[in-house]
């Protein structure tokens, strides 16, 4: 019996929860839970988990996206061997989440129709600098509890291959792949957008940002995923399925603040800097963020504009920036809270595990924890005064024939 | 340039050989060279290149075999895809060095017969445990390297998979190979043979070994290597191509020296601590070495009894324990031998490498330094009054149609 398990009992146990349905709160704690245990590992561990997080919410979101792809994709094909590849994988306790629940739907759709499964083959793919190694070492327990979980003896064999590399190029050959999943990865460009250079104030752009940043900016989206959508294209079967979830906006503006402001407060603690005398103005001036984040018809435009894929779903859904807020499942509230009240705390630890190597390549290691501890103030303030949430663009697509 | 071929310059001048020699001397010594800058990093660095640099020796004495192999594979199915596959890679300078050599010799083929290249894909296993993200890292400047090499300019796309796991089992989908290879790996059984229990003062099996141990390590070795046939035969195509070497022996007797001796000293090693009482002797008994060197003979009858290869070659070649004896190139022994004369040294650190985690679990870490100390003046005393070699099976096979 696991660790977690033990402590959701402990937890039902004292919220006199009746001994039947400690299960199902072990199911809905567990995603939470692994993410506690995790934060009370120290600042780096809370980091991962916390960014984590919010992407194991955005998962969840898109749950039934993946299942009327996958579904539609099998009972259209039928295929002896189904090849899946997540792209921008990364290292934690999702990479593997999405592989697992597609297969458990799959091997229920075989259950039902009385077929033979497929075989699997999943592609795990990343930039060369991702933690594979850590994704590696956990595979012979995830093979274990995936096959202790389905119902059924006669799973499809599993067959795991790890794919260093960026997914603005050619990673698979030719047709080789039935599946492609990418949640919150294609927000990243390739670069940071030239011609962006006099976005003063700012690190992305904003409400203040010249037209020429914003316009490089969208250039960039534009080139970038015309480019993705041309190698999966190339990658994927005639009747391949692609679902890819990004960090996006629903305004038609792309200087909107639902996808601008937390990036808007960030800039705001670098500039308190300057005013310091900490960091040189030009410096925060000629720092830009390598990110885009595109709205449903952006999306769209780049599909239709590419040609090889038909859309079947386009779809928006919204995260707090702070995802534990939605974690608390019964009464056991001001526990959580003595570690997870902070969501200035916890949202700028977020927000470090993706921007940190990039303001330390700029600015230097030096001013780092200033940086942090100031966006931790500013996020605690804005927070307790608006309701604050990540927008996700979320598209499914067909390779057409 | 490259700080080697500098190194490589200045050896030459120093050397007085002519300038148009130089980079044939280049060629010849960058495999040592880069050994011995590795050396200099410090002891761990040793170890590690010490321990490479006996299977880079190994894989390049059945060079002609592998080119043997990849021709006759190419010439006689012309695959439109190469599926490749390095089984117990590793992680260090030679884990790419077999998959360039393959490259090119296909690529060269295809010149001559004025084909079009195939893709590649190739396919890098070893156990979960393997450092992947070291060869992820590098992939990217091989990939430059290899095409900078490479004399045409249309070369094959190249699609790298990192594959965790035993290879006495399945890693890949049936028929998914054209191409496996595996050096000095499959020496290594699955687990430490049951039966074995009462090897007195032996680590391996020994001239000393009671019968019922040499039989316990025979039928480990048959029931691995068998099944690593069954499930390879599964997974390569019709007409594919296998080259495996072996640690091994010549002798049909599997106590030979040639094979014993080097686990035989390290006994002694430990034995001499016993003597002290650092060490309780049923720990001595209790330890066995998950190992075992087959000779030509024992190989050729797996290969028979299961049935699904023909075998195209059997050879056996020979390596100096110490790889460093066959390094020198030219004059300059004296300054190599400023880092390299201690033999002992050498050898016991390419064994630490090796044997380090297997002592550790069994004895505890608090020995291990005296171990390798005592094990390496062994080793410099067997060493001044001996020739000692490994010795290494090579076998070509075809997969049957």
């Amino acid at each position: 019996m696991s660790h977690l398990y033990i402590w959701v009992m402990i937890k039902c146990i004292e919220a006199k929860k009746p001994e039947k349905e400690w299960s199902k709160y072990n199911t809905i704690m567990r995603m939470e839970v692994t993410q506690v245990l995790h934060m009370n590992g120290g600042v780096g561990e809370a980091s991962y988990a916390n960014n984590s997080l919010v992407q194991q919410k955005v998962i969840s979101l898109t749950k039934p996206i993946r299942e009327e792809a996958i579904t539609s994709l099998y009972c259209t094909t039928f295929p002896r061997s189904l090849a899946i590849a997540d792209m921008g994988c990364s290292s934690g306790p999702n990479t593997l989440f999405v592989v697992s629940e597609i297969i458990k739907v799959v091997e229920k759709l075989c259950r039902e129709l009385n077929r033979k499964s497929p075989e699997y083959k999943v592609f795990l793919n990343d930039l060369p600098g991702n933690d594979f190694n850590n994704i590696f070492k956990s595979l012979d327990s995830f093979k274990e509890k995936l096959s202790d979980e389905m119902e059924s003896d006669i799973m499809g064999p599993c067959y795991f291959y790890g794919v260093p590399g960026s997914f603005y190029g050619r990673v698979f050959p030719n047709q080789s792949l039935n599946f492609v999943h990418s949640s919150y990865s294609l927000q990243w460009l390739s670069k940071v957008p030239e011609g962006a250079e006099n976005n003063k104030d700012n690190i992305y752009i904003s409400r203040t940002s010249p037209s020429n940043v914003v316009k490089a900016y969208y250039e960039q989206f534009q080139r970038d995923f015309s480019v993705f959508l041309k190698c999966r294209a190339e990658e994927l079967v005639e009747g391949g399925r692609m679902v890819l979830t990004f960090l996006g906006r629903k305004s038609d503006n792309p200087c909107s603040k639902e996808c601008c402001y937390i990036w808007e407060l960030m800039a705001k603690a670098l500039n308190d800097m300057v005013m310091q005398g900490i960091i040189k103005e030009d410096q925060v001036t000629t720092f830009n963020i390598p990110q885009y984040t595109p709205s449903p018809l952006e999306v769209k435009w780049e599909v239709l504009k590419e040609g090889s894929f038909a859309i079947n779903r386009l779809e928006v859904s919204e995260v707090n920036w702070n995802a534990m807020d939605e974690c608390n499942v019964f009464e056991f509230e001001s526990e959580m809270n003595e570690s997870l009240s902070d969501s200035g705390y916890n949202v700028a630890q977020c927000m470090r595990a993706v921007a940190e190597p990039l303001l330390v390549n700029h600015f230097g290691e030096a001013i780092i924890e200033k940086v942090f501890s100031r966006y931790q103030e500013i996020l605690a303030d804005r927070m307790s005064k608006e309701k604050t949430k990540f927008v996700n663009v979320t598209i499914l697509l067909t390779r057409k024939g």
